[in-house]
């Protein structure tokens, strides 16, 4: 099912009725909106002006268009601001108030603020909770987008303040517990206790980690409260957000997506594609800076997909040429609907585009619509309404599980922030890494929390596990799967220190080895890792193992444990280039009774039920590596540049 | 006509006679003086010491010397500054305040500011305003030199809703106008605008827009009342301002030279050389490190020139080694009285050297000066006075008007860095580019503002008129020049939004067709642009064109409309490489009857009356392109390296 | 004799006996505790709990171990902070205090700051003065680390007026030193001067030169009047301090060290190469990523035994990775013995290490022991043992002079940093590059203050002496050895202005030329030196000289003077690459009589009374330079991989 974002406040009300009947035209059936409409809501404190909001519902609603309402928190007006100017968040790294002037202006320590944005919530979800057009809920906008979950406010401040004695009782707990004693940084009352930033030179993991803790807590809290009130007033709607790309949310994600009933994805491939590749040479980015890397979608599709285990919406997909990347280049002909496609054969139920109409002022006027500011039709059209009509034609069905499970932890990505150690270590993009060698082998993931059960899966991966808890080593030691650990895996405490015993910490009941020292490297300076007669590049960051009863399967150029294993489980103690990670994965496969099939290039495999989509990133085509006698809904053996084959 | 620039409050006042002694020995007609005294002028608030600058005006007056005579504005004493601590600006990128200790610690904003320039400039004026020997006036120095058209302070805040108000008169057409309903950023009344800064993510284009506008006002206000002030006093003697180069004002510098007699330039080759090619491999700048790049000087010239259609001066000419840029190299033998007579063949009428002798302390103890701290005689020396025997021997013709016009457009530069939408799009640079494609033709150029009379010329580039105005447009219809158009133009309204219809806009009605789309690559990813047989980089900013009535002269590689015509119009939808533009350009002269003399490396042509200057940048002796016949005045048809050829 | 560094607060106090007879039996001497445990000692105003570390004294001198103990004022404790918040630096560069978190959260300026410190530094030398177990003292620890010498506080405005008025006495004298008539920058009065800092563009140098000396004396006088506490109550011990690199403190570190008894030097060789060559392409880090850079550990272990003249302690070694560089690999088998060695043969007293056991919690918990936190030995530990062995059996003799002196000059550092002029010019960089010059001749060197006396050496090199005193032209005149004077030497007087008569200033004395003009060039755009029938690289900074009486030894390309030389003293007008260095010193060293013994890759040689050693820090064995007959008392005469030869 296909939908579409749109701002009825933006344009005449006398052209809404068209609007909507277009939307129907193509075959869109659902629409989103008011999601900044906060102004126009209530335009001076405690003043309502609703008028408009339920003729563009009830003229959207005659139209055929199922409504998703949005509360509008993303962007409190200026009123609110001049009354209570403490709700604007601090720059930690400058120091100065984020001020009004573009959005996501707040902090969501300041309790003002949470009581401001449940009151317009309450209102919002009392006025249109019963209402028959809206079929369900987006809370906010991009939570946490613009680098927002942390401030270093007075709010701020007192709320890690409460927090920690929360968490910690009483002083001398967390005195130790931090280590503080190492720099005489000992406290000695929780309301002493500053946020860390500021200081002369680098403060405390222990005390970073609890803010980033304390930060995330604050925003679920907020995303929590917000949801229960639209329930409460909403019933028999579901709820979900449109996130961002999870590693830049600064939040644990599964924690935010709790009380959804299903996850929101904002797709931007081009976007991306710039600024991921940003400092790589032409020859690497050219190829997809119309596309996207083909990678990068699925990546996020399959993480917005199990925060929740459901299928998801991509709420706000790309149609042409975006504002706001460093480069913003047109989508080559045919992406608009092979994204759309890949969405959906990732697990989507609902692709939704954004946005209906090219607005022509304000910051994102040089961002595309489906149609341009003078309304005539926008490049992406055409290939919307072919997807419609495919769509039409073709039951999908359920999403399976996959056969690989990957662990993504939050806290991991946290501590590859808070201690660098080694200048390469980039927790997100070995998950990538990682990511891209099982799909490089045709195989589908699915992306699980710590403490998921494992029970189904043939091959778990955890890229890294940094300050493991009971939970998942219970999972990980009652698996059948055959399962990789990364480097890094329980090198910390949940307090940010190493270890009773070294590292791995707990996950020495599994692997029983130490970690007697870590060295990191420049990327350009790597080790080898070797393995039967191969030698494979050992990068950036490096642990010397002791092997205790483990078998050691791979060794660093001097000949030392650097691949090892006990049972099912294998430890992984250095990065290693793609092609370590590829042979590796391979033979595990084998081992573990997964079929491969390895892709190049553009082609990426995917299985939805019964259906494998072929999707072809590249400009050429390519040969869909279907069985014989498969049955091919869509398209045939021979998949085309930018173009997709399905089959039973 | 030479001159130098002196100030008699660094040496001795027994050094003075002789100084100007020798001042005149060397050749020179002018000396301007003052511009950095006020704390000797007014040592404390009110109390003015006037007799040793009464002094220094009678000796260099009786040495023959004609003094322009400067306000003191650019470096306001510390009494000032603690008095009244509300005259110093803050920087919009990090809110601190900038303070006293070097100079243009002021705020264009503050009235206290304002009053106190005019109060000491009157001061001046009137003390000098008659004298016989002050022959004109240089208003301030450097105006908005070091980013200072832009400040955050609250008297700019305030300075900034005060004008919004005159410019929108009520808060609900600022609304509109700006698109405020984009992200709920209505405002309810004027006094609640912030300024433009701060913001979580970027603020909206319009509010920027304003910003700039407001900013560039507060310095013409400034200006313009001190001109009437120097003016109302000194009946018969001309105003000048020294300009930096005018992309770095920040300022409508039309509007800043309009109440000037003629505009002047401070002309520093090899600093700018330095700064502009800093990321350039050393292939490219070492050939230009020790002259200059040789179309880096012509352009400020001629924009100088262009901004009162009358010649200029150079106020400031490097004689030696600087201070200020990061490589500081001598100049080239040869490259002072060079740089001199190329001012002279682009239309000065006198250029000034800074300074008279190298100062030992302070900031810029390290700037060369005619002579060194010893009073020996420094490089330069040997080259003004054979500079100054040439120029005796030689009547300058008035400059005339040159065949092809360029128009610069100060709000196409500012919507260049307010809404970037390509990191590689850079209005000055496209500026440049375009420049140097005439150039390279051996042909003279007139830069014009956007609403000149165009009726004169055969050939009107226009690389980027954004927001034209009806003006313009009847300007560009009415001329029978042939036009060429570039990409972005007519692309937005006054208030930065996307016109109805489309870009172009206004321009519409010449060139009937429609911007459909835009993107924008990295540099090192270009497309085509296809002209003939032959192909072409399109780099950076590409349009989407429907073609409408017009006809096709160059495609992209997929083979829709890069470059197009109508009537003599041509609207150029791409940037491209310096080849496409020479090859464009070549054909247009062509059509327009402008004969071109193409020019490679080093070698720069230039016309002044019935005179030809041919300039050599380059370290090798080239061929003179004179016709047969041609009488040389100076030099002859082979041109030395750092040399010129000058004929009839 | 070694040492190590041990923090009894961070273990359980039942660990302390089993610690220290580990200690003892690995052939460790000395202990150094307590530098940061000032809120154990000190846990509430005023309120001191001595037990602890009494019966942790107790402990490790009963075991035979003889302790440094250390005041702890590089860690003031929250309370502190809490009371007088007026105590923390602001940061010069963003205006923002540098609050609590870590360490050095302190302002040499604050007078509150300065009685806390020495009220607890006189509470602990009273308590353990005269404990016969504390054999010695370091006073704070790694002073001015972190950038902390210079602060924007209102306690350093303050401080730096009440000092400029001891400078100057009144305030006409200071704005004339100053030149402050430049751009009216007068001040009526020492309690109008601001800080440096903050200013539209740059500021006076005097005014920043000024400034540094300030803020170096500041710290010099909190350092002495500690020092001066500690001899009251502490009779018969040493007292030292550990430096960090002397380039990186900000402080004249002659001055710093003239109360102690000797230096001492925190040796960090990787963390050190990884910094220093992080911009450098692999093929020259990969060498030495393991072993740190050959010249980079002689360098400071020179620079600390020149502070004073005596033999040095490193008072911390690296034994394993570290935490703090951006990449921290393992140190390459063998390299902490070998760097202890090389300690040894630059004169080193004592080595220590930091630190004895790893600590699981806090900022620096991957920061490598001897011991793991699990109290294993650690990768160094065997290494050690070996030392300790080795050294038991040779009894080190005195350490020597060196035949070549170098003069630092810190006012010359301060320069490079104040008045750029040439981006590339860095004082640290050329006193660099001169040592590994010399030191790649085989040959010992003795860094020495600008007045130190020279008349033993037979060969002097200063590579910039900015601002020359008599003193230094004195030693220099009456020096027999041969002087060579490097580029910007006699270039500021002491108000940094350029000197009556031009540069050399004072140093025409001895070399009478002039400095006629600089040039800065890029790195990448060099000019040459010509010498015999030889052409080098001239690099950078170049001077026109105008030779007076000076004999011309080479030549710029265009044959002006580059190298001149009057007497035993020559000027070299320009910086050059490594070979002309080579070249030139070689010459030198025939006419000194000095024996060269060129050296090369990673084999170092240095004396040290009768013994030579030979280092090697590079992975292939290598050849000893020793004479026939050489009587070998370490290794033989090849020299190992990362090993050593001693002989006689």
């Amino acid at each position: 099912m296909l939908g579409v974002c749109y701002y009825p406040e933006h344009w005449p009300e006398s052209w809404w009725a068209e609007d909507a009947r277009r939307m129907r035209a193509l075959g869109l059936t659902y629409v989103r909106i008011a999601e900044f409409a906060w102004s126009r809501i209530e335009p001076e404190a405690g003043v309502f002006d609703w008028d408009w909001l339920d003729r563009a519902v009830a003229t959207l609603g005659a139209a055929g268009l199922k409504i998703v309402m949005c509360t509008p928190t993303a962007t409190p007006p200026k009123w609110l601001v001049d009354a209570h100017p403490e709700i604007l968040p601090v720059d930690p790294e400058t120091g100065r108030v984020r001020g009004f002037g573009s959005r996501r202006h707040t902090d969501f320590s300041s309790s003002l603020w949470f009581d401001a944005a449940m009151r317009i919530s309450e209102a919002v979800a009392a006025r249109y909770g019963d209402n028959p057009h809206v079929i369900g809920w987006q809370t906010d906008n991009e939570l946490c987008c613009h680098d927002t979950a942390l401030s270093a406010s007075p709010a701020a401040r007192d709320g890690f303040r409460a927090w920690l004695r929360t968490q910690y009782a009483d002083i001398a707990a967390l005195n130790t517990a931090w280590g503080n004693v190492f720099w005489s940084m000992e406290y000695r009352d929780f309301d002493r206790i500053e946020l860390p930033v500021g200081a002369v030179t680098e403060t405390s993991p222990a005390h970073r980690m609890a803010w980033r803790r304390y930060a995330s807590d604050a925003v679920v809290r907020f995303h929590t409260e917000m949801v229960a009130i639209i329930r409460a007033h909403s019933p028999g709607r579901w709820v979900t957000h449109n996130f961002i790309p999870m590693p830049e949310t600064g939040v644990d994600n599964h924690a935010l997506a709790a009380p959804l009933d299903f996850a929101s994805y904002d797709n931007y491939p081009l976007g991306r594609a710039d600024l991921a590749l940003a400092k790589a040479p032409a020859a690497d980015l050219r190829p997809w800076m119309r596309t996207g890397h083909p990678d990068m979608q699925g990546i996020l599709f399959d993480q917005t997909r199990g925060l929740t285990g459901r299928p998801f919406w991509v709420m706000e997909q790309q149609p042409g040429p975006v504002n706001w990347a460093r480069h913003n280049p047109r989508p080559a002909p045919g992406m608009v609907r092979l994204w759309s496609w890949e969405a959906f054969a990732h697990g989507a139920a609902v692709v939704s585009y954004f946005r209906w109409r090219q607005v022509p002022f304000a910051q994102e006027q040089m961002h595309a619509g489906l149609l341009r500011p003078d309304s005539s039709e926008a490049e992406a059209w055409p290939e919307i309404a072919q997807l419609a009509g495919e769509l039409a034609g073709l039951e999908l069905p359920e999403p399976g599980r996959a056969p690989v499970a990957m662990i993504v932890d939050i806290e991991a990505q946290w501590l590859s922030d808070i201690e660098r150690q080694g200048a390469g270590y980039d927790y997100n993009a070995i998950v990538a890494q990682w990511y891209g060698a099982v799909r490089g082998l045709g195989l589908d993931v699915d992306f699980v929390a710590p403490g998921a059960d494992l029970s189904d899966y043939a091959l778990v991966l955890a890229p890294a596990l940094a300050m493991p808890g009971s939970d998942v080593v219970a999972r990980l030691r009652d698996t059948p799967a055959l399962v990789v650990i990364g480097p890094r895996s329980g090198a910390k405490t949940r307090d940010v220190t190493i270890p009773d015993g070294l590292a791995p910490g707990p996950l020495r009941a599994l692997l029983p080895l130490r970690v007697l020292a870590v060295e990191t490297l420049r990327g350009d300076c790597a080790g080898e890792i070797r393995r039967d007669c191969d030698a494979y590049g050992s990068l950036g960051w490096r642990e010397s193992i002791e092997a205790g009863d483990c078998t050691v399967l791979a060794t660093y150029e001097d000949g030392t444990p650097a691949l090892l294993r006990n049972g099912r489980v294998h430890y992984l103690a250095t990065l290693t280039d793609d092609a370590f990670l590829a042979a590796m994965l391979t033979d595990l496969c084998g081992e573990a009774g997964i079929a491969v099939t390895p892709v190049t290039d553009g082609l990426r495999l995917r299985r939805r039920g019964d259906l494998t989509f072929a999707i072809n990133y590249g400009d050429e085509p390519v040969l869909a590596p279907a069985p014989d006698g498969a049955v091919f809904v869509i398209g045939g053996r021979t998949v085309g540049a930018r173009d997709l084959a399905v089959w039973r």
